[in-house]
């Protein structure tokens, strides 16, 4: 592993800053997402480097073999980071989840995780499993796509309608038993779901809130078609 | 549940055939699977059975609530259709789990799904788990997309090299340790594989064929960028 600049292991400057957002390297349109990317922590994931580069965004740090990337486009990544941590080809983990440990180590307690989904599902199932990682180290993070926001819940959680119709609950366990779902058009109480079943699948939140209890993980997906 | 024409539950004619193919309706190009489609007993699942219809297959099965196909498309599918059984909007499971239910009606031993990624990942992910469902049945069962092939196995697995470079492992449940991993770029004895790290990742097949050895349940992804 070579480092550019090592990290000192003292947090400051924007590793201090409330969100932090990976850019990986698949399908991804960042203009959707200025707002998230302003100010944010920014991590750049092999070719998700270079898209943030191109986009005229100053990285926080990047992470990769960048494999996927021409000599040109390393150099483009390179002058765009304040950090680069070129990783060996060979190594167990992805790019992306070498990204989820950098987000780790900031304070940030948001993750946002942009570009980890596409024509790869391999790679995109990987990803939403990533969640879990987050959800243990404390943070709550999001995968974003232009039909998708995922996130991983536990407890109590309220969720707002948004621009996205449908809500879709699947256990991260093999199953889980969801002890209530208000303000959904299916809620009730005590709803045994399987992950290989689909009865958490397109439901929708019917006024400006509803709420999930569930003392089992639970993936939340917000989506459209 | 409405049926146009009730299954006797005698199976006769295509339903004993080798294979069963399942068209879903998220994203599909069928051009691409006209070996598999020739033959095959063929369910169409709501949107999907569409996609059949106007390609001029005679569907065995179609299956759903139709909300997503206007009235003169869902005429359409009537007319290409054997039977339709039209299921309520408010049911319980997904027009694709229904679909694989009537799957393992039939004697087929091998049942591809097609259509069933695309833009909504909780329907990619439900219908991912869903193999689980067919595996559990005594099928062999397959998710095919343009990007990817994707199959559960479990004990000892031959893997041929094809036009997927990628051979990606991701456990089941939350972990699995794989016995032995033969003829890969990256084999190995005793890997131990949790769903939320990226071991699995991006295998690669070394010369004709690969053999996997796992007692668990494992997520087969043959996958090309």
């Amino acid at each position: 592993m070579m480092s550019l600049q090592k990290g000192s292991g003292i947090l400051k400057g924007k590793e201090c800053m409330s969100h932090t957002v990976i850019v990986a390297g698949g399908t991804c349109d960042l203009s959707e997402y200025e707002d998230i990317l302003k100010d944010a922590y920014l991590i750049g994931a092999d070719r998700g480097a270079l898209c943030l580069a191109e986009s005229g965004y100053d990285i926080d740090v990047s992470v990769g073999d960048f494999d996927s990337v021409t000599k040109e486009e390393l150099e483009k990544i390179y002058e765009a980071s304040k950090e680069v941590e070129k990783l060996y080809a060979e190594k167990d983990d992805t790019d992306l989840e070498h990204a989820v440990k950098r987000a780790i180590s900031t304070t940030a307690r948001t993750v946002y995780i942009l570009g980890a989904t596409g024509t790869r599902l391999d790679q995109t199932l990987s990803a939403i499993y990533l969640l879990k990682t987050l959800y243990d180290a404390g943070r709550e993070a999001y995968i974003c796509d232009k039909n998708n926001r995922i996130r991983i819940v536990k407890g109590h959680t309220r969720l707002y309608k948004s621009s996205y119709r449908y809500v879709s609950l699947i256990p991260y366990g093999d199953s889980g038993t969801v002890a209530s779902l208000r303000g959904f058009k299916y809620s009730g109480k005590h709803i045994a779901l399987e992950k290989s079943s689909s009865l958490g699948i397109s439901n929708e939140i019917v006024g400006e809130s509803a709420e999930i209890s569930c003392s089992d993980h639970l993936f939340v997906f917000e989506s459209n078609d």
